[in-house]
């Protein structure tokens, strides 16, 4: 079995690593964030080691903690991260590109048109992450006094992908004729005016774009709480899971293919790739004594911040050394926040506990030998707890080459990851079909031909 | 005294050109829409010639036409310009990259951030071509049932751009200190809460980006009507003029000065340039016959669609042969339409007539050889009508191949053109000042030196 089922590897980038830590361990660049050249390098080794995508986080705000851990956080401070997609993608011709864009503070026609041109300029690369955005002060930098609700931001974001997969079927592919002779650059009757008014949203099109080379970019979505799943069973491509244990991961890619047979749609329509934080050593010994020591370097100030962060709520006043008191609800983001609830109460964790574990990372880490690691990574593929996983480097530039230059070539050799690219688009990498066009389903394909 | 001020130079860009008969033109490529390889080429091109910066038209819809003139025209869809310039941001060193972006429909955060991340990607080369949107089909595409009043658009396009360079202003440029050793990243005392509370707009802040390498991206505008020309004294870097006579140029020129004085400006703080369709031939006869050929190829239709979306108005029913009649007032750009009502009645053109200028180019243009192509330049830059151009060139590539080939060299003869780039960014290229950050005067430069 496993040797007809692939992983599918995505790289879930920030410029510095998703660790708070990470600026400071040797070899590390601490001007990441800005350094355009050093992460054109990361790319184009990812890209020779034939990974799927490469994938940005994003914030629409500083991130909400307390100054004395927002001033030790790399993390402040980054390339908007569809801009450095777009200028990575002249740079690269085979990964796909994944960019974060919020269905909160954005207008579908904005997104529509520059996820569109981006698959236009990567030639049938991108995909769009659809977020609602869980970060409380993003709503204070776009007009708001205050945070919109959990789930007025799920029903807007709903209607919005409709709006956005509308846009991008305004011209059937067939519609540019650019008839010289006659003077006619298109068929008027292959274009659509969507004519869109919805509860939340009115946009008529047409898009001023011509249908993307995928069709539609590939469609990624995180969001873990019931809402997040209903969301993503229904529209995803690619599911960018958080299950951090192969039980609870198996739960998970069963129920959204449940639900996915509810609405009718083909599981195998779906690729399920859960975040995996990844620390390589020669022995299993050296990969924890390295992840121990990069854990050593966040500070308790950080650490706390990015709890408090994770939460939606300020945990800096309470005893480091006391457990987790009950907290409010709030409108940040649930999934996550369940999660620490969860293992809070589950190991009797203390409030330092919970920052050390926040400040590092908490989720589903292979950490190991490149056998140890392959070796997790084929159980979770094969006892179906994912399709593959977005991969976080601990570290950068060391934890990727180390992960490139190991841990890749001990896959490829089990044939549990691809060689060679056998396609040329995202859709292709991911083994998903591109969809027709609604508005012209038989055109479909004809100028991808 | 020529020999002391020379000529900036911008690209104005289409990918296929501004002129609507240019898909047709022998040896175009109608497909340039979408050729992300053929504009790279165009832009290196022009970067080998040393041209200031490269300049993305847009467009928040599709343009306001009847559909027999929209259908004739290559316009109607395109690359997102800002997601394009990224791209081409990592495909060169040294040219300028400057994008339209509205006020009217978009949030000063994200425009912010784009602009600052592009100003990072290319090492200082970003400018923001500031637009309220004359297009009124784009409010219908942004969830409104009406255009926005023409001088409520202005007013908030002011407030706009104070919140814009407000959150550039964010950090320090000393700001981030990354002390590895005690685990610092940056200092907070450097770091400003815009908090801005205005009529129009409530922007809390940080900007979650680093200062841009320029301080602040460039600022380029083009509105020419009386709150436009006010917006650009006052907040300009560029004027993106559209005067058509040397006399209108210079009346502009003058009136610009006299309006930046009144704000206490430096009227050196400014570079006007206009723009200008320029076709070169062996003889000046041999110009005119080739933009004549290129005039023919503009079908009637297509003529009296740009018309009607110039003015704002559809004048498809009226007599082809008869003259302009009186049109009501919109809420469309104001300068454009007022220069054809002052055309038409100035030289009794008919409704045909007009078409064919307006399908073609009405505005300044210099048609003829080199020589004297680089004497109507000259003579512009010697009488105070512009400090440069943006130009335009007929059909591409071969019109910007003889541009670039044959009249840079005779205005780097002249001593009109720099034969070599000597600073780095847009505005060294402009001879701008770097703003001073308004929360931290004094720390400007610290990072840049």
């Amino acid at each position: 079995m496993a040797a007809t089922r692939q992983l599918h590897l995505g790289a879930f980038m920030r410029p510095v690593s998703i660790h708070t830590g990470a600026w400071r361990y040797p070899g590390a660049l601490p001007d990441a964030n800005f350094n355009f050249a050093a992460i054109r390098r990361y790319i184009e080794r990812l890209e020779a080691a034939k990974f799927d995508a490469f994938f940005m986080a994003d914030h629409l705000a500083v991130l909400n903690m307390p100054v004395d851990a927002l001033k030790r956080s790399h993390t402040v401070t980054s390339f908007e991260p569809f801009t450095l997609l777009s200028a990575l993608a002249g740079a690269t011709t085979r990964i796909g590109l994944v960019a974060t864009a919020s269905t909160t503070f954005d207008e579908p026609y904005h997104i529509a048109r520059r996820f569109a041109s981006l698959d236009h300029i990567s030639e049938g690369r991108a995909g769009w992450n659809i977020v609602t955005t869980a970060n409380p002060d993003a709503a204070l930098n776009f007009g708001y006094d205050s945070h919109l609700d959990h789930d007025a931001r799920y029903v807007r974001a709903r209607e919005f992908y409709d709006v956005v997969t509308g846009l991008w079927d305004s011209f059937a592919d067939d519609a540019f004729i650019r008839d010289v002779d006659n003077g006619l650059y298109f068929d008027p009757a292959r274009m659509h005016v969507l004519d869109h008014k919805g509860p939340e949203l009115k946009v008529r099109g047409p898009l001023n774009i011509a249908r993307p080379v995928q069709g539609w970019p590939v469609i990624v979505q995180a969001g873990a709480s019931d809402p997040g799943r209903q969301l993503a069973a229904e529209t995803a491509d690619v599911i960018f899971g958080a299950e951090s244990t192969l039980a609870a991961g198996k739960a998970f890619y069963a129920d959204i293919h449940d639900r996915m047979r509810w609405y009718g749609r083909d599981p195998s329509g779906i690729k399920i790739l859960p975040a995996a934080f990844v620390v390589v050593g020669d022995t299993d010994e050296e990969a924890r004594a390295r992840r121990a020591h990069l854990d050593s370097l966040v500070h308790y100030d950080s650490g706390i911040g990015s709890l408090s962060s994770q939460l939606g709520y300020d945990v800096s006043g309470f005893d480091p050394d006391g457990p987790l008191p009950e907290i409010p609800e709030t409108n940040a983001g649930r999934s996550g926040r369940e999660r620490i609830v969860e293992a809070a109460r589950a190991k009797n964790l203390t409030i330092r506990q919970l920052a050390a574990r926040a400040g590092s990372y908490a989720g589903l880490a292979f950490v190991g030998t490149p056998e140890t690691i392959a070796d997790g990574m084929e159980e979770w593929l094969v006892e179906r707890g994912s399709d593959g996983f977005n991969v976080m480097f601990p570290w950068l530039p060391g934890g990727l080459d180390d992960f490139v230059d190991r841990v890749v070539p001990e896959l490829q050799r089990r044939g549990l990851f691809r060689r060679e690219y056998e396609g040329t688009t995202l859709r292709e990498h991911l083994g998903l079909a591109r969809p027709a066009n609604r508005f012209f389903p038989a055109s479909d394909r004809l100028v991808a031909a």
